[in-house]
């Protein structure tokens, strides 16, 4: 299963895209799409759906993961991230990708431990997680990005809470049965 | 000239289109798209997508013009409602339709000549200006904008402050040329 995890902001929005199957985690690809600060909002919006419809065009990913909530106070910040979030999303339905959504704590708790980790040790777990090279260069808008996408792959890994009964576990854990 | 103006929720989406011809300003339609609160976020930004999308190839604006800012203190809230401005810009981008931002403050200052107009007195005033029947049901959402659309008509009109020369004051302004 090939998972889109998605960074949106008006300067740089990180992507990061991996496979995840059974049980392992390998990363297929990460990047960003620069924002220039000549363009206009309306520009910047469509340059990360464009950037981002490419990307899901060229990898085709089954699931899409993005950030929600903001722990800003400026709402005006709030809003421009909205508006970078808002297409970012549009470019999944439109290409008929189911969209999941996480608070960055969940995200955070899910990569390092702990919902306050900071973007350094995110960085450092998911190049540990993903085993990529220490030099590689991976800007935080990207192993944010890759984050989100393997805080999804997690989620997707421990259906416990959604086996509603004795059926579905079975059919979700068989190697716990013992025959 | 044909304006869109655009007053983009997450409940309902209103938007208004006007004539704007020789100082005149006539109503040509106004709506709103309905987002049901079963809907999901992904498929409500794409009913406001291929809700505007469809109005512009049906009504072919050639401006487009929407609201920024925001003055609550919820930032949930504000990026929420960013969610829903960004697929609304996106739509004109994708139409080729040159994007105008206005506060909410200008368009009603512009409108009713006070910043801190009420939502009913932008309704009244909208329905004077457009001769509109009393008794014509209109949204709040949808009287929204068309204030935006005639703010926008407003600022075109009066382009006092882009006329940088002689030259471009009396090409903006023949009648006043004594001859």
């Amino acid at each position: 299963m090939i998972i889109l995890g998605v960074d949106p902001g008006t300067i740089f929005t990180g992507f990061g895209i991996i496979n995840y199957d059974k049980n392992y985690f390998t990363l297929i690809t990460n990047g960003l799409i620069k924002l220039p600060s000549t363009k206009t909002i309306p520009q910047k919006l469509e340059l990360i759906y464009d950037g981002l419809d490419k990307v899901m065009k060229t990898y085709k990913p089954d699931e899409f993961s993005i950030e929600t909530a903001f722990y800003g106070k400026n709402v005006q910040s709030a809003m421009k991230i909205g508006y970078a979030r808002g297409v970012s999303i549009l470019a999944a339905v439109h290409n008929n990708i189911p969209a999941s959504e996480y608070s960055p704590r969940e995200v955070k708790k899910s990569i390092v431990g702990t919902g306050a980790a900071s973007k350094e040790q995110v960085n450092y777990m998911i190049r540990t997680i993903l085993n990529i090279k220490k030099d590689a260069r991976m800007r935080f808008d990207e192993s944010d990005a890759l984050a989100i996408a393997l805080c999804h792959a997690f989620r997707m890994k421990s259906p416990v809470k959604k086996s509603k009964d004795w059926k579905s576990f079975v059919e979700a854990f068989p190697e716990r049965v013992i025959k």
